[in-house]
């Protein structure tokens, strides 16, 4: 396994319990975090990272995306859901193929690696071609190919559990089962899931009350919420990921919390859709609820960057509530990073000797980040952009000084370029 | 005066007409933009900027900001508005010496260059400082020291009138009056300052029903609105820049439109400071007033991004009326060059023979940009971020392949660093 000294860390933030360092080592090995010291001699490290002007933090995690729709970015913009949805985005995954897929993934990964982000979840099309893309990479995923009781064949609980149960997971990747929402699923299939899941311990991950339409919906078919519905189904559980969870209420944010669900805030995505409403973060923070952020995907964003997101979902909160007081960038970076990676099911990624060396260095020269000394980092990155520098992913360096290592971002971007021309 | 080739731009998009163009050569000297053309040959320039895989447009307006707050950037965050002044930012300014506003606005104007700003309003302390400082960078300002009614014998009428009025206007820096807001002027002042503006043309930048309190105080002292008052002291006219006017009736707004009154739309620094509220841009640019964009100040935002306050000024205005089709990322761009130009009294920088050369150029190998070829410019910058690469300014290189030429960017640095000792 490489080792890699990152030294002389202008500040090292650990985002899991607040504490900001200046000016150590961290030494990297078996994918782990060995020391965090102040010496920095007596390493024998296959790469030695400059971190003078840098700040170390644990890397980033967006739970809620679809990778290849990068394709799509642009091509469905301010619309609302339902006709983004069957007049543009229907039609044109139509046309998708596995190849498509891959190119589109590896060119959202590469925005990912850049934008800090270390772990993500995907729901989308041809997840083989993104588990490739991303074991290509370099980054953690959890991988849940959707399901639907519809038109798409390869996407019926049957083909789709049998993928997910003939996989091997592994440290880097993790398969999960991704019915879309309680509007495209039967209620059998949702019961047949949550039995498959308990049974296998496989995580699930579905869009839960994105819009007053899908829960109006749910009363309207079954007399209840949506979440009481996958109450009912058995997949409020631990091992479940809610993306959006916007139109829910006080009851159903209990109900959340007492089954340990875990919730993908995605403000960006959700403001654009218009949809209305605000997902109730305070409200499930103070239940205990596991928050974390998700971008969505490219064409309903258009950004993958989580820091971008956050900015713009403190905003949404204070903004919202009357309340400027209302959600710190300290608390914003712990659920972006602990509680993101435990939503995932990924390992803790404290800045911690024996810990996952999951790391990215943010560049401290950003004019914007310049600031008095008594302003503590999250402040300086939240509210303002910053550029990522370096990412490593379970002890390997994925990118060293804004370099990617792992695949020719020159290549990835002219392959897209050239699936692009298919639609 | 220098001339420049930007050549073989892969985009030439003009935010005034919204033509978007491919594989150009834009001409510039003697400070106009003197042909853009297929050819790329027979210029005699001193400066050739290979521009394949960017974009060229007109330079960026940021029409509220207050730079030598960069000082004070995350020591005031998440507090409400009156606590934000009273227990932060007031007890800073008293410590505020013309040196410190120097290299603080010297770091706003690197801010500003890096995010693609040609030109922007400024308001605040010391603004001879922040003369010094625009004029050693090169950027557009006008400059409105503000006037108060209060402690700082700077800043009272007399004082801030004789500045003003002695000053020599340029193609470059423009003077004008700032009073601060209705709240901290007496009512005779604003009517003299109306007197003024009248009399010696000169423009006006005043913050507008920023919160609700402001308004109610107004109705409370006069019996009638913030823009009603205004009008009654002379200050609507086409000179005055009225910042936020979030807290304003469709009466209101009727009478800005009506008197030609810019509007200076501050999305994040109002989310951020959650006074409730959105400013009502539908209608105001409806009624035909001028709309642009403003950043406010490093201590309420806490980026002078104006790419970035445009993002989120979208999402803002979509999901508060519910309504994903309002405001198209074209839209916002020529507000945010075309009407902040008109706002702040600059040239006309169509990207057209004979305007001014104010021009900046994107990083298209940015991998968010690469989108379908049906996607227009406007979606693909305003939707995700994206790196400027070159700045010109009344055809001077002010930025070129991301080296500023005009300051030392290390040293203005360095200078910032030792300035936020004194606080």
């Amino acid at each position: 396994m490489t080792a890699i000294l990152l030294k002389g860390a202008s500040i090292v933030y650990d985002t899991y319990t607040g504490k900001q360092l200046c000016n150590l080592n961290v030494y990297i090995e078996d994918g782990l975090i060995q020391e965090i010291t102040e010496k920095s001699t007596g390493f024998k490290s296959d790469y030695v990272v400059e971190c003078n002007k840098k700040a170390v933090l644990p890397g980033l995690a967006n739970t809620h995306t679809h990778l290849a729709m990068t394709l799509f970015r642009g091509l469905a913009d301010d619309l609302p859901l339902r006709e983004w949805l069957e007049k543009r985005i229907w039609p044109l995954e139509r046309k998708l193929k596995r190849e498509h897929a891959l190119v589109a993934s590896k060119l959202g990964l590469i925005e990912l690696v850049k934008a800090g982000v270390t772990a993500f979840a995907d729901n989308y099309f041809f997840e083989d071609a993104l588990v490739e893309a991303t074991k290509s990479v370099g980054l953690r995923a959890l991988v849940c190919p959707p399901i639907f009781d519809g038109e798409f064949e390869e996407h019926t609980l049957s083909h789709v559990s049998n993928l997910v149960l003939s996989q091997r997971c592994d440290a880097l990747v993790k398969w999960g089962f991704g019915p879309h929402s309680i509007y495209s699923c039967k209620k059998e299939t949702l019961e047949q899931i949550g039995a498959l899941s308990k049974e296998h311990e496989i995580r699930v991950t579905i869009h839960l009350a994105e819009t007053r339409w899908s829960q109006v919906l749910c009363e309207k078919s079954f007399g209840k919420r949506e979440t009481d519905l996958l109450e009912e189904c058995g997949l409020l559980s631990p091992r479940t990921l809610a993306s959006h969870a916007v139109w829910v209420t006080k009851q159903e944010i209990r109900k959340l919390a007492n089954y340990e669900v875990s919730v993908s805030f995605c403000p960006v995505s959700n403001m654009k859709l218009a949809e209305g409403g605000v997902a109730p973060v305070p409200e499930l923070l103070k239940e205990g609820v596991r928050v974390s952020f998700g971008t969505d995907g490219a064409a309903s964003n258009n950004s993958l960057s989580v820091l971008e997101t956050i900015k713009i979902g403190l905003l949404l909160i204070k903004h919202s509530r009357w309340d400027p007081t209302l959600l710190k960038p300290h608390e914003a970076l712990l659920i972006a990073t602990k509680n993101g990676y435990e939503a995932l099911g990924f390992p803790k990624h404290a800045l911690q000797t024996g810990n996952a060396a999951d790391v990215i260095t943010l560049d401290l020269r950003t004019p914007s980040v310049i600031c008095h000394r008594s302003v503590p980092l999250p402040n300086r990155i939240v509210y303002a952009p910053v550029a990522t520098v370096d990412v490593i992913v379970s002890g390997k360096p994925i990118m060293i000084n804004g370099k990617i290592l792992t695949i020719d971002e020159e290549e990835a971007k002219q392959e897209f370029t050239k699936a692009l021309e298919d639609f």
